[in-house]
C-alpha cells in the first residue's frame, strides 16, 4: 500500500500518518519527491482497510500494490485448484460440461434432456428450481418440487446436479441434495448468503455479477473461502454494458485474467450472456479456445414451450454437434473431454 | 405488445402465433407491411411474459408498448404517493432529510451526530448496523447491538430511524424497531428478500442497484408492492460507469424520469454516489434543484476515525451550512423544509 | 510515478529499471517491501510516457501520482480562468447562457429564436450549421449557408455565436466568423483537429466525449492548449451508460470534479444529454445549483417541425420561465446572471 | 416503423400524425388497443428520420422494425462479401492475418518484423505511421516518413500494407500507397472523414468505436458505402466498460451478431482490446473459434524498446506459435489459412 500525501504537507502531518500505519502493524518508508511525498507501507497489507487513510487531511490518495484477497490468490497458491463435484473433477485440465434446461418443468422433460446431454458428453446436469426473475409476475420456478425432480433424474441418469440457491432458508436441503450449489449473478454480493456458504460441504459455483469487476468477484469468492469453504468454481456469464442488442456482453478476457489472479477454475455460461440461442455455439467454442475449464449451456427439448429463457436454449441435437466441435478445439489447446 | 414477424412468414405461421396470443387472453390485430408483418396484441399486457414469443421460429422480435409494472406505475395512480415514516411525511412536496453516520459505532457517537443533525433540520436519523462490505476482512457493522444504539438515540432525540436490512433472518426485529427499512443497492434484486418485505408494516427505502435500469428498479418496487407493502421510497445513489475518479456516477436524470414513470417518492444519496465528501454539497443542492423528495447524507463528527466510509462524510457544521442552502433552493422550486 | 516490481526480482533487474528511469532525467528512490520492491520516480513526470516501463519483464505495474497534464491543471494555475467570448465573460462567477436551435434552418427561424432567447437573458446564440449525424441519410445541416445565416442574425440581434466545427477544411472561415468554436463529443479525440485549433484566435467549446473519462477530457483540452490556444471552455453533455431510457446519462459530478482538477470553466448541455425536452428544465436547474459556469440549451419555436432533435428543444416561453428560476438558484449559490 | 400514440388521443391527432407519415411516401395502418393506439408505417422506412414524429404532442414513442441501413445489411445482400486487398482475399472463409508493430520506428525494425511475420503465415503488414495518442506529449508517429518505410518494406517482403489515416489532408497519398486504409476507433464517427472515403479506390478497415453499438458501427460503414466505396472490413477491438483491469473489454459476441446483420467481413484486434501481451494469445484463438474472418496482431522484435504500446506486442516467436494453433482451430471450424 502506498500513501500519496498532498503537496505542502508538514513534518507533523507525515508523522501522524506514519503512526496510523504503524498502529496497524506495518512498517513505513518515506520517499520525498519533487512535488509530493509518498509513504510506502511495508508488511502484509492484503487485509488492511485503506479507508481511514483516505480521510486524513494530508492524504491525497492511497494506491494498492497487493490484491486485497489471499485465499483465492494465485500468488499464495501457484497450482491450479481441482474441485471435486461428487466425483467429477473441474479445473487443472478437466472440463466441466454442464447442461440442462433453464427451468425444471417436469420429470419427463428433465429426464429426456439429461439423457440426451449425457449421451453428448455432458458430465453435470443443471436445471433451475428457484428462479430469480426481474418481474414478480413471471414464473418463479417449481421450488422444492423442482429440486426433487432433479434428484430423481440424477438417480435415473447418473449425473451430479447443479442448481441455484437464492435464500439462506434452503441452505440445509441444498447441502443435502445438490452436488454443486450455484450462486447467481444477482446474489454475487449478497454477503450474508456468501458467509453462510462456509457451513456447507458442497462446492459452490459463483457467477460473476452483471457489474462486478474481477477484483469484486474475487472478493466474493474470498468471502466464501474465508467462511470455511474453499471449493469455489467461478462462472463468467457476461457483464452489462451500453450494448443492448445482446442481453449482456460476454467478457472472455476474464478467462486469461482469472487464470493469472486465482487458482480457482473458471467456466463460462454462454447462454445467459447473449440471451439468444444462435450466439451460444460460437461463444462456447471461443470459451474453450480461450482456455475455460468448462461450459454451462442451456439445453431444452422444446425451447418454444419453455417456461423461461427458451430463446437462449439449444435443442439436444445442436448441443451434440457443439460438443463434438468443442472437443476438437479442446484437443488443439491440449485438453481432453 | 407488438410482435414483429420474420420476412417470408406463411399464413400458418401467422395463425400459430395468433393462437399463442389469444390463449393468453389477448386480442390480435395484424398489419401487413411491405417487408414485414406485425401483430398488435390488444388487452392488458403488463403481466404477460413475452419470452415464449421470442422463441417462435417465425418471430423476429417482440416490442413493448406498455411498461411491465402496474402498482408502481403513475399511469394507474396519477397523484404523488405520500409515505408516512412514523409521522414524517415523504413525497408530494414534503422533503425527507435523512442524516447520520455510515456505521453505528457507539451510543455517544450517534447521539452527538443525531442532535447536531436535528438542530440543522434533519427529520430522520440513519446509521448502519449491518454493513455490506466488499471485503470479508472489513468491519461488518455492530449488528443488533448497533440497532439497539439507534433505538436508544431515537428515544433520546426523537428522530425516526433508517437502517439497512441485509438478511431475512432479521425481518422481525426490523419490523419491530426500524421506522424505515433500507434495502441496499446490492440487494435490489435479492428477490427472495423483496418478497418477504410484503409481510412488514414499515415503509421501505429501496436503493437503486449499481447497474439497474429504471425499469428494473421499478420492477423491484413492484415486487415489494405486489407482496403487500405499498409504502416504498426510491433512492438514487449512483450507477456504475466507465468513470472511476468518482465511486459511482450520480444519475440525477432519474429524478424527472421517475417522476413521470411512478407515483412513489424519490430521494438522493449523494454521499455514496461520489465517495468523496467534497462532492456531497454540490450534488445535494443539485438534487433538490432537480426536484428530489429528499436527501440521505452521511454526517460524522470525526470522519478521520470512522470505521467505514469516513471519506464521504460531512462534519456537522458543513451539514448545517448545506441544509441552509438546500432550504433556499427548495423555496425557489416551490417546496419548503 | 511509482514502479512496482514483480516478486523475486534480482539486483540486476532493479538496476536496469533504475537506469531506464534515470535516462529520462528522473531520480529514483527504492523501497523494499516484504513481498515486493517499488521504485519511486522523483522529478516532473507529467510528460513522461510510462508505457516502456510496463513492458519490462521485471515490472508488475506502473502507478501515477501526478496528473498527466499541465496547462489545464489547477495545481499549476490556482485561479479560475475567465474566458472572453467576444465580450461575454465565462467562468469565475460569470454565467454563459447559450441558447438557440439545434440546426439552423432559415434566417427567420434563427432570428425569431435569437430575439426571444436574448429577451429571456441568453448572452450567446447557438445553432448547428454542420451537423454530425449517425445516419448518412439524415439531414446534415445547411453548412456554410447556415453559418452565414448565424452571422446575419448576430448582426441583427447582437449575440455572439457558437457553432460546431467538424472538419479542418473550415478552420479559416470559422476563425473569421464564429465567436466560440464548438468541438462536438464525437470529435473530442479527433487529435488532428485538436492540434489545428492552436492556430485559431477564437475560444473553443470542448464537449466531453460519450465515453471520455475526466482525465481524457483534460488531455484533449491540453492538446488544444499545448498547440497554442489556452481559451478552452468545457461542456458536460452526458456519457453513455447501460441506461437507454435517456439518450445519455448526464454526469453532474463532473462539475465539482473539474472545478478541482482544472481552472477552465465548465458548462452543461442538458438538451443533448437526455434527448427529451421534459428533462431539460430540471437538469438545467440542477447544473446551476451544482456550480456550473453556464448552460447550453436548445430552443426552437416549432420543435415539431425541427429538422433535427426537436424532441429535446424547449419553446421560447418555457426557456423564459427556466431562466427566471435558474437566475434565482444562481443567486442562492452566490452568482448572478 | 411503429408509432405509439399517447392514451386519450383524439381523432384529429391521429389524422395529423397519419398525414405526417403519408407526406413521407409511406402508408399507414391503425391498430386501436385497449389502452393505446398504434400506427404501423408501411413502406421502406430504412431511410426515414423518425425524430419529427417523436416531438408530436400525441406521440408516446416510435419503434423501429427495420434496421436503418441498407447497403451494409445482409437482408439485402445475403452472401458474404469478399474484399480484395491487393490480391489478398478477406471474408467468405478467407482469413486476413495482419501483423506488425504498433508504430513504424525504422526500416530495419519493420523489415525484420515483416519477414518473421510472413514466415509465420501473416498475409498483410500493419504499422502505425500516424498515431492517435491520448496525450499531446506522447510520440505521435513518424508520419509520412513512416508511411514511406512501410512502402519500402512492402517492396522488399511482398506483403500489402495496412495503416491508419487520421486526417483528410493525407487522403491522396494514402489512396496512392496504402493497400488497406484503417480508420481508428476514435474516428469511427468522424463523419466528415467517412464521407471522403467514398472517393478512395482502396478498401477500408473500420474499427469499432470504444462506445459504439453494433448499429452505430453499421451506420458508419453505411456512410462509407453510401459515399461510393463498398469495400469495408470491420474490426472489433474492444469496448469501454466499467472493468479497468483490461484496457477494454473485447466483445466477441460481435462476431456472430455482425455475421447476421451484415455481409461485410469481421476481423478482431486482440492486442488493443486487452492492452497486455499475455491476453493476446487466448483471445486470438477465441476469435477464430468464434468465426472471425481474420486477426490483427501487434508483433514487435523488442517490445521493451517500442515507442508505443510495446506492452501489448508479441515477439515473433510467440506469434509463430500462435499462428500454428490458430491454424488448427481454423481447420476445426472448416476454414483454412
Amino acid at each position: 500500500m502506498i500513501i500519496v500525501l498532498k503537496p505542502r504537507t508538514t513534518k507533523e502531518d507525515i508523522t501522524r500518518v506514519e503512526q496510523m500505519i504503524k498502529r496497524r502493524g506495518l512498517d513505513t518508508h518515506i520517499v520525498e519527491g519533487q512535488e509530493v511525498t509518498i509513504i510506502g507501507c511495508i508488511g502484509d497489507t492484503t487485509k488492511i482497510d485503506s479507508k481511514p487513510f483516505e480521510v486524513d487531511s494530508s492524504v491525497d490518495k492511497v494506491m494498492h500494490v497487493q490484491e486485497p484477497y489471499k485465499l483465492a490468490n494465485r500468488a499464495f497458491h501457484p497450482e491450479d485448484s481441482i474441485i471435486d463435484v461428487s466425483g467429477v473433477k473441474v479445473g487443472g485440465g478437466n472440463l466441466a460440461l454442464i447442461a440442462g434446461p433453464c427451468s425444471v418443468e417436469s420429470y419427463d422433460q428433465v429426464l429426456e434432456i439429461a439423457k440426451a446431454a449425457k449421451a453428448s458428453g455432458a458430465n453435470l446436469l443443471r436445471g433451475g428450481a428457484f428462479k430469480p426473475r426481474t418481474s414478480p409476475y413471471s414464473f418463479q420456478g417449481l421450488g422444492l418440487e423442482g429440486l426433487n425432480i432433479l434428484c430423481e433424474v440424477k438417480k435415473a441418469v447418473g449425473l451430479p446436479i447443479v442448481t441455484e440457491l437464492m435464500s439462506p432458508e434452503h441452505l440445509d436441503v441444498f447441502n443435502e441434495k445438490v452436488d454443486l450449489i450455484q450462486i447467481g449473478a444477482r446474489n454475487m454480493q449478497n454477503f450474508d448468503l456468501l458467509k453462510q456458504l462456509g457451513q456447507v460441504d458442497r462446492p459452490i459455483l459463483l457467477k460473476r455479477g452483471l457489474n462486478a469487476t474481477y477484483e469484486e468477484w474475487m472478493m466474493s469468492a474470498e468471502y466464501i473461502m474465508a467462511s470455511g469453504n474453499e471449493n469455489v468454481i467461478l462462472c463468467e456469464r457476461g457483464i452489462r454494458t451500453f450494448e443492448t442488442y445482446t442481453r449482456n456482453t460476454l467478457d472472455l478476457q476474464s478467462i486469461p485474467v482469472l487464470r493469472k489472479l486465482t487458482h480457482l477454475p473458471v467456466i463460462v455460461d454462454p447462454s445467459h450472456a447473449g440471451g439468444k440461442w444462435w450466439l451460444v455455439e460460437s461463444m462456447a467454442k471461443a470459451s474453450i479456445a480461450a482456455g475455460a475449464d468448462g461450459l454451462m449451456v442451456e439445453v431444452h427439448n422444446a425451447p418454444e414451450n419453455a417456461l423461461c429463457d427458451g430463446a437462449q436454449s439449444l435443442k439436444p441435437r445442436k448441443y451434440d454437434e457443439l460438443i463434438k466441435e468443442v472437443s476438437q478445439i479442446a484437443q488443439v489447446i491440449g485438453k481432453s473431454i
